[in-house]
């Protein structure tokens, strides 16, 4: 029972983002020496970071980048381009600092912090990954649920831990990532139920399927609903049936952000799946996210539009990671460079036209 | 006969992008930890960046964003919602690191190279600010043209000897952006003519003005292309009865640019106006352009259609200063980034798909 506390006190514990210091950030911006709203979202993001952190004027973020890695068994199914084995291979990958998230998160300035939710085998000791093993992958979806409930809560719960230690520890601006062959096939089931879009709209190509392979998906995908019949009001029953540790765990760190008033860069297509499923178990979490990216992957803009949220970036990505969410905290850290930097029209004496 | 020698000089020096370079930079990208092609228009960028450098892993941009600030005569006809005086009172601004360019600059970390075009006054000397004056504001294009023929040679040679400086003192990567209150009016009348699309919809409200405001600027657009009839065709006719010394003066830079290698992020509507024009002076010019962002003014996307160039941000700015162009530099270190710092398949130990 200590289990399913952290996620219905974290629930609990999410207050709104403060809509008087967003307007004051607002007023603030307005009397920079530039026409009003003349810097578009760049003064938006200004003002929801604001909002969200409650302070009129926050200091530049300090950023970490999340990246759960998990194994799926539905992999059986001869639903990816990649053999299994590349999740174990991609975390260790991530550990020596020779993926694109890494070298992304270098260039943001965030630091990445890993860890293994079930990759499938033994669950080696992997210096720099944080054992946060639920199991040894998922069981294959399209004969069974994914994992057992219990499961879904203890991985749940895990995020909202670590997002509550990543809060204590000084972080004050999260991106969410993910590693997981097979986990596309995932996020696809995820989205058709929670929001209720056809099957082949809202899965693609993954990591690079043919025409037959993606057949082979969307069939898998259908039978896995016929066969789990998750209730779509019921977001921890759907995960469960269909979703996989990192899902569980980075929807964890979403509703454990938000509980700490943490701003969240959601990336692509599997971690906002994992948001859409945190915003239906805490829906006051919704207002703490951000949309780094729009995913190449077409279910994307299903769940974007599920969580009423327009991306900041629209580069064709298609990795996952959290790349795209590194990608985007250059534009809050730009963002809050203008609040912080920019003089007023009265202290630069620059005529003000007041539009 | 000096003046025209450094545009014509500079033309004749262009050379295309390197596309074999091209070529095996995408193939050290296939090569990276991440299935093919997945980092979309990042990868884009790195190639394009090592096929303008001639280079297959160029080194990490060194940075400049130049910033032309000059006055038009226009204003006289009420097209803006600002007094002339805010250009001056801006050039000093920047030259103190108030602005937005400054902020965005310093989180590029680039360098702001300013310069006086012509901006109405005396011309008085600021500490920081180039004097590279060609009048004091051009004339009002409604009444006749904007400038003499020799005056718009003299600012396309400025700019073409400005880049050479730069890519002589290790610049390797350009922002242009620029300021001049009335400067949209100039830039509608430019792409309305270049372009051939119709007035109304490439003139927007610029800073800000209302819809009388509009009407009249749309008007005051109107005619002065009716009173000075330029020849389409003929793009230093053009420039000179409808363009603004700030305008010619990007233009030359782009031109200068190109001839050194140098790619150049084009900021919003006015700088696009100016690289239009480079590119109808210098064809090989428009393959060392990078659109950064799509302006909100309604204009920009006629000329983005005419130079063939797809902006990699949309953040709803229309504030120019090279705003969006210094946005993008940190999607250009992110790009380099990744063909620097990721490890390849086989460094890695991670299986391949082919993919």
């Amino acid at each position: 029972m200590h289990a399913v506390g952290l996620l219905d006190d974290a629930r609990a514990r999410i207050v709104a983002p403060d809509e008087d210091v967003a307007a004051r950030t607002q007023r603030a911006l307005d009397d920079k020496t530039k026409p009003r709203r003349s810097l578009g979202r760049l003064e938006e993001i200004a003002c929801r970071l604001a909002a969200m952190r409650g302070e009129t004027l926050p200091p530049p973020p300090v950023k970490a980048i999340v990246v759960f890695a998990a194994d799926h068994g539905v992999v059986a199914e001869g639903v990816s381009a990649y053999p299994q084995e590349v999740t174990r291979q991609m975390l260790l990958n991530f550990a020596r600092g020779g993926a694109a998230i890494n070298a992304l998160a270098r260039q943001a300035g965030a630091r990445v912090v890993l860890a293994d939710l079930g990759v499938a085998g033994e669950g080696e000791v992997v210096p720099g990954v944080r054992a946060m093993r639920i199991g040894a992958g998922t069981a294959n979806f399209a004969h069974g649920p994914a994992m057992r409930p219990e499961q879904a809560r203890v991985a749940l719960d895990a995020g909202v831990a670590l997002a509550r230690e990543l809060a204590r520890d000084g972080v004050t601006l999260l991106g969410v990532g993910e590693m997981g062959i097979g986990n596309t096939t995932s996020a696809s089931a995820l989205t058709a139920v929670l929001t209720g879009a056809p099957v082949e709209q809202v899965t693609g190509r993954g990591t690079g399927v043919d025409d037959a392979g993606w057949r082979r998906k969307v069939e898998v995908v259908r039978g896995a609903i016929a066969h789990n019949r998750p209730d779509p009001a019921n977001a921890l029953d759907v995960l469960a049936k269909l979703g996989g540790f990192e899902i569980a765990g980075l929807a964890g760190v979403v509703v454990g952000a938000a509980a700490e008033r943490v701003p969240v860069l959601v990336d692509g297509f599997i971690a906002s799946a994992a948001a859409l499923v945190a915003v239906r178990l805490a829906p006051a979490a919704r207002d703490y996210l951000i949309a780094a990216h729009r995913s190449r992957e077409p279910g994307h803009a299903t769940l974007l539009e599920a969580l009423a949220l327009e991306p900041l970036l629209d580069l064709g990505l298609r990795l996952g990671e959290g790349t795209g969410a590194a990608l985007a905290m250059g534009l809050v850290d730009a963002a809050l460079r203008v609040l912080h930097e920019m003089a007023s029209f009265a202290a630069a004496g620059v005529s003000d036209s007041g539009r």
